[in-house]
């Protein structure tokens, strides 16, 4: 019902911030657009882990993709999921059985949470990429305070007050220092049985160091702000398995005079992939007969903990696999500099599924980049569509920055490299900024100044029944 | 571990209106208190509505039980269902199979909603009790605008665009008149394929008239009110059937000289109950064989639509079952004058599960009226402590007020009748007031601020998988 037929059609699959920035660019373009999305809502994932922790409402870092493009006329917004890709046809099929049909396909579906063959881990250990994982692990967190409360005996008790994240990328880092403010503060006075402020929480790193992507003294920084705030921090620590009671670690001997790097090579096989493409990337788990070079003692080590967050790696949407293109180990699409697809002239791919090296390096997957190369791929779309080819991508590196928790980040932008307090503010304001067009700016900042006066989360909520045997997909 | 064992033991099961308000009210008495409840929260049940239809997040009106008892020593919150009472030995059974005694038990576990021996209609019209009903409401809500967008036919379309709430009482009422606003307005432009404000709302009453709590004269500026806003008012109209596809009516000639009462009477048998305590108590579905007097001409209709919300009735809690006492034909405990249980000297019962009449009326199942019955326990407790007999509970009615959708409302204090735009102020401003307490009435406040001045509703978040068959319980 909207434009006609002969009018260029742009499917974009996938409304994160590729995806978005994309059609947003094409706003003025004699093109008409449809957005196929499996959710109703863009997501401003930088903020997931405040939900997960109970110090957001879902709603205030989410929007209707509707509502954000309800004035762009040359948009169709559509929920679905896609399941097919025929390329040759230039048709996506979708999981309700509908097709479209497309003139230029952007693909910009993302990245899920990968647990690198042991997909067995996933209920023990859930992984923090949409809302339904950040109330998932809200829900999962906030019970085990109440287990330990109403638990019969100290070793049970103990048990739901252990708190493990694997991981020591961005997401890992703000999980584990948001989880030990829980503890400490939050919940203080509120128990009759326990102290919660004797909960244990580990932060599980692989690598030699947490935050490998920032230079070292703000990883050192960054461990002391954690250790500050009540984390432990277990570097050098792959996790070799994960169940309800609690997890093992083949931990090298920290005095082992041969640390291995941060997992930035791999023995390959079986072993997990290791060039991983999002801002957790740092992180990998290592497999018992990979993670144990012959030069370092390891020492299995099980460690009782009811609570397993997994921020430990992500790989590529799925949808990266119906093409037939070349993929990375994260199962990324390999494009070209242009973000098109070789041998697909007609299909583009952005944002963190897509695998693109620059000045040696990979292009990192993390927010910026991917509203970068959305907004390429818009130019892209344009320049072809004149007749011209379609201009290089270059991918501008503004810095980086992780928030540690209460008044604690490290930021690194250039020559420039904060810690503390002043990087939390940094962090701060950089965040709610990258808020605007969401009505939710207002609303954040003042949870958030309430958050850090009372030291409440306002949204201690668990969903569902307490006694459900474990919590389900909310589906 | 908290108080000793001589200090008299007062369980409280339910962190209602009623079981939140006595335990507060005994902050200051020799006893100690444990609060049950299978929630891990205190919920602002008449606020509900606007998280079912996007407008408020669930945490906005809800409260941890902990955070808001934290300072207060002599009570320990404890999440649990309760699954036995044994008046006896006075001994509570929990669901993960704790035991509980107690002293002085107060069951104040409130109401669900009720389908009258109809509960196959449970999963085709859901109710709203709980935030996960909310949740659940608000998921199929902005789900049936999505189908509707991607119908293949006309006939699909306008069964998704189809909408009914069976229960012209308050709740029904507010989320009639809130679904007309969100066809009309709020989705306004985002969508290609349909013109949302072609929805069709339909507010389904099995009585003569909505809100007959109220006065006739407001009743019928109530309906007025919801016309205006694109309700189609359906009064006379028991419902006999509920399926995925509609529902059908045995509507009455509405030309008929007798019209039967509001209900508040039934012949017995398997007929629905009438006496309802709740504040939806105004509408009941009759059965067939029961709502069609030889006198009245009913002619079935089906209408076809894909959402139907249920706000007809309510029952007790089961709980009231548990004690071996007198029950009304809503499974309401009939207590004495001072809200013990007969042939239970240590047993209270408040609230929407309590049974009791006052100047020859029911105390309606209102907020007020539970808060009421709450504190009464707590000084109920207090006498008998002190050796004096329990007081009588007197039931002060402050007056009677319902929202109806932008701008409208009904309120009904003493002589005060007022209907509109400053009857809509007026219940405004109390509703933020009752949430005093909460950090939530700034925010409660600033979202409805924002949702008038835009008319739109920030949490239009669909959770979950779009593409399940159905939408399960969170559990």
């Amino acid at each position: 019902m909207h434009g006609n037929g002969r009018q260029h059609h742009v499917v974009v699959v996938g409304g994160g911030f590729a995806g978005l920035w994309a059609t947003r660019a094409l706003a003025g373009d004699d093109v008409r657009i449809t957005l196929v999305d499996r959710r109703n809502h863009h997501l401003f994932q930088p903020l997931l882990y405040q939900v997960a922790t109970a110090g957001l409402s879902a709603p205030d870092i989410a929007a209707p993709l509707r509502h954000i493009l309800r004035g762009q006329d040359n948009v169709e917004v559509r929920l679905g999921e896609v399941t097919g890709i025929d390329t040759a046809a230039r048709r996506l099929t979708l999981a309700d059985g509908d097709r479209l049909d497309y003139d230029t396909l952007l693909l910009a579906s993302g990245a899920t949470h990968a647990y690198f063959g042991h997909d067995d881990w996933a209920d023990d250990a859930p992984g923090l990429k949409t809302l339904d994982d950040a109330l998932r692990i809200r829900r999962r967190v906030l019970l085990a305070f109440e287990r330990a409360e109403a638990a019969d005996n100290p070793a049970e008790r103990d048990a739901w007050l252990s708190f493990a994240v694997v991981g020591g990328g961005p997401t890992g880092v703000e999980l584990a220092g948001t989880l030990a403010e829980i503890a400490r503060k939050t919940l203080r006075r509120e128990f009759r049985h326990i102290d919660p402020s004797a909960a244990r929480v580990r932060l599980v790193e692989a690598g030699p160091r947490v935050l490998s992507t920032f230079p070292d003294s703000l990883s050192e920084k960054a461990r002391r702000q954690l250790q500050k705030l009540g984390v432990e921090v277990l570097t050098d620590s792959p996790v070799s398995a994960i169940d309800a009671h609690g997890f093992t670690l083949s931990r090298k001997d920290p005095a082992s005079p041969e640390t291995p790097g941060t997992a930035r090579s791999s023995d390959g096989g079986s072993a997990p992939d290791v060039q991983l493409p999002a801002t957790d990337a740092t992180t990998t788990t290592r497999l018992p007969g990979s993670d144990a070079p012959s030069n370092a003692a390891a020492t299995p080590v099980t460690i009782p903990a009811r609570t397993v967050l997994w921020a430990a790696g992500v790989a590529a949407s799925p949808l990266g696999a119906l093409l037939d293109a070349e993929r990375d180990r994260a199962g990324r699409v390999v494009v070209n500099p242009d973000l098109g697809v070789p041998g697909h002239p007609d299909v583009f791919v952005a944002g963190d599924l897509a695998s693109i090296r620059q000045d040696g390096k990979p292009v990192p997957g993390v927010a910026p980049a991917a509203k970068q190369m959305g907004t390429h791929v818009a130019a892209a779309i344009r320049a072809r569509l004149g007749g011209q080819s379609a201009p290089v991508f270059r991918y501008r590196d503004f810095g980086n920055l992780a928030t540690i928790g209460r008044m604690a980040a490290v930021v690194h932008f250039g020559r420039l490299k904060l810690s503390g307090l002043i990087a939390w503010w940094f962090w701060l304001v950089v965040h709610i900024l990258f808020l605007i067009g969401f009505r939710n700016r207002l609303v954040v900042m003042l949870n958030w100044a309430w958050a850090y006066w009372s030291y409440q989360r306002h949204a201690r909520i668990i969903f569902g029944k307490p006694d459900a045997p474990d919590d389900p997909p909310l589906m």
